[in-house]
């Protein structure tokens, strides 16, 4: 593709000799001769000097010293790029011969259905969704059109995933959710967890990662939130619209999350919590009560950030202070004596 | 069902109108005509007068102004009621043509093995059990009677299910554990585990949970005990009866933990430890020495309870500490100038 | 075995009758007649007393009133013993006829497929290597030679693995970064993971982990590095040699992981870091920004261990410091009281 065809595609505007031919995509350090690079985040830009990339984008206003794509958003340009010059390769419609679909299911135009997936009674999958191989579908699942369910993903009965859901391998949607009731002698009965999960459009979930289904009514992933991999989501939780969850997250049951939160990798919310829309957990954090729309939280029990980074700030030097305090306890002691005296 | 006979079946005394006819359940919130609802979490108890439920089961002496079932235990009450309105599907008893059962496996009676699942040499399954579509059982596995293994399940060569055990979609039990011996050179070389997995009767695991081989010997899950999604189970630990550990727990190896533990979500706990009986840890605490029977312990390094709520309450006002420390200070130095004037 | 030839095996130094036959391995505690145990962790020098092995792999310069092999690193030998006494039994070489093997597929000598795997267009494995049951190979995958994966592993589109690779049960190899492009309204736009992941010689991969894929280039993981179960590797991290990561572990994208690094379990890794040679993180760390070569670091957010030791050990008596300051206020006003009268 020449140069000014991918302007006029991403709609940057165009620094430099736009007839040059482009072929593949890299990062700034590894490019070579034909390649388009990028440079969104600061800590790289070093590398602007030394590529051998044929193109960069870039933040409208910066420079590169070679042909140049600006753009108010050089990683989303680029994320565009890439899937123009390295379009992704889709499994052909139809289904394996080895795939197991239950006679009850339907399957819309061209669906695949991969090697020895299992695909139950009563199910419905959308146009063009690729069900990968060793995918398994349980009774009365729906899915939407234009997914994707890389291998090993179980879907349980009765889920719902909307249009346009990815879900990486080895993921679970819909196990039990972890409710027990205790006896009177300390023993522990299952709570038959009779509810589902729903999935909605534009969600992307990453590798092995759990959601359950609720006890009663749903468990819900609101539109166009992303789950990265080894998350837990508990029964009957809620996530809004256009949320980030990172790696190995936990959300305790009942909890609602709202839209455009982000917690960032191995949070951990409890249950029954409202998270507001915009919050965002610092990693690591542990949230025990509700997090107000907004708010940036860090530390367990979770505070806000700037008090946390002052404390943790105090914290590294607690040991000095407390000699300190040791110290004006003696000079104090020794000044009451006099006073005394 | 008519509700008299429900409070019969759930032994429930009966307030109100026992002709009325029930067909679903149902939380408070969401209930419809028809549908039961229960109030176990005070935290609800709002919507007692807004639910549209038929009847609610209650505390003893609660009221709600509709027909009530009381009960010492309306959470136990109700998982007894979800079991008998909305009774699980049972998946049919026989071998799915496209499963790979070896000839020397032996099933006991009306047992079930879904489509494309693996069942290895010399396996016993006990009667009754459900051995879910893509499920793997290495050779020499031995399950009980009435188990659930979920799609993904992975069992590894030679481990034991008791009776009743019920393991979510994609969990491993048997993996190799994690020895690796260290050489003069730093190299890593691998410790064969050699040991094997006994999950007693009772158990339920979660969704992508894996719990280790031993070594040597066996990695033990206790009577009752039920464990979480994305728990960590390191080689040769021993686990008691009626412990819970929530999701995302994580135990090192040849640690003991003992009977009625709870381990909140994201727990970690070191290896070669004892967690003694009726032990308490709060969410993300991180257990680096053996804790006494019943302690109730948070933080990390993990210390008491209380103690641990009391200096954190302390952490977050630290940067006051430290200026007030400094004013202090301030003041002692003048007071002794002036002493020494 | 004669316990004199398994000394010469072991090259260990051999302390009473070398005639005995010894038939098993066992730890001290639960060690048989016949069985050779080992002392290698001082916690459990207690066992020597009442085991009733036949005999005992000691350090050097220990005793054990029974005989011994003595050698420098008893844990190593003893590692090899077990390799000796119970050595693996490996699946038969051959395809298994329910698997889905593509004609384009390159398969070594002895390769073992287990039934139901998929092994997809292009893929090559190399000799002696085994394909467990129900794993599956995206196109384009290469296998080095005596790898075995374990049943439920998904290895994705082109992702590479050197020789001597172990991967367990349900772990996922390639599987998309986490990278979404925010745009000016706050939706989220896939960009797409167009790299691969390297998986060097001898490294081994614990059960339910994820190693993701790069966005461009390789995601890498070098020879000898053991990673424990649900261990989380975002796209682009790059990981040296002989490094150990425990269980659930997480390292956010683009970080490079020195060699001889030894992660604990829990501990977390923001993304775009570097942490040094040799480095340590105790448990539940969290790395907010990058370790130097040597150090060993602890808490969050992370500083040197001894440093962080002794400030937890003040955090313990905060209420107590707090409780000491708000005393010398009290006097000090008093004194100033005084002073001023």
């Amino acid at each position: 593709m020449k140069l000014v065809d991918l302007a006029g595609r991403l709609g940057c505007e165009l620094r430099g000799d736009g007839e040059i031919e482009v072929t593949g995509v890299a990062s700034l350090e590894k490019a070579g001769p034909g390649d388009v690079a990028f440079l969104a985040n600061p800590r790289y830009a070093a590398h602007l000097k030394t590529t051998r990339a044929a193109a960069v984008i870039l933040a409208a206003g910066a420079e590169a010293g070679r042909p140049c794509l600006l753009t108010e958003n050089p990683y989303l340009a680029f994320a565009r790029a890439v899937a123009l010059l390295r379009p992704p390769v889709r499994p052909l419609s139809g289904v394996h011969p080895s795939a197991q679909v239950h006679p009850t299911a339907v399957l819309g135009p061209d669906v695949h259905v991969g090697a020895l997936a299992v695909v139950g009674a009563g199910v419905r999958v959308g146009a063009r969704s690729v069900v990968h191989a060793h995918v398994v579908l349980y009774e009365g699942v729906e899915v939407g059109e234009d997914c994707v369910l890389h291998s090993g993903v179980q879907v349980r009965e009765g889920c719902r995933l909307g249009n346009r859901v990815v879900v990486q391998n080895g993921s679970v949607v819909g196990g039990d959710g972890f409710g027990f009731a205790r006896d009177g002698e300390g023993l522990y009965h299952k709570f038959p967890q009779v509810g589902i999960v729903v999935i909605e459009d534009d969600v992307e979930i990453g590798a092995l990662t759990a959601i359950d289904r609720a006890a009663l009514g749903e468990t819900r992933i609101g539109r166009g939130t992303k789950l990265d991999n080894l998350v837990q989501i508990g029964h009957s939780v809620t996530i809004g619209e256009d949320t980030v969850l990172a790696g190995q997250v936990g959300i305790a049951g009942s909890t609602h999350v709202g839209s455009r939160v982000t917690l960032a990798g191995q949070v951990g919310v409890a249950g029954h919590l409202t998270i507001g829309d915009g919050a965002v957990a610092t990693a690591q954090t542990g949230i025990p009560s509700s997090v107000d729309p907004g708010a940036v939280v860090s530390g367990y029990p979770a505070i806000e950030n700037r008090a946390w980074l002052r404390s943790s700030a105090v914290f590294a030097r607690l040991p000095e202070l407390q000699k300190r305090l040791r110290e004006i306890e003696r000079k104090v002691e020794s000044l009451l004596a006099k006073a005394l005296a």
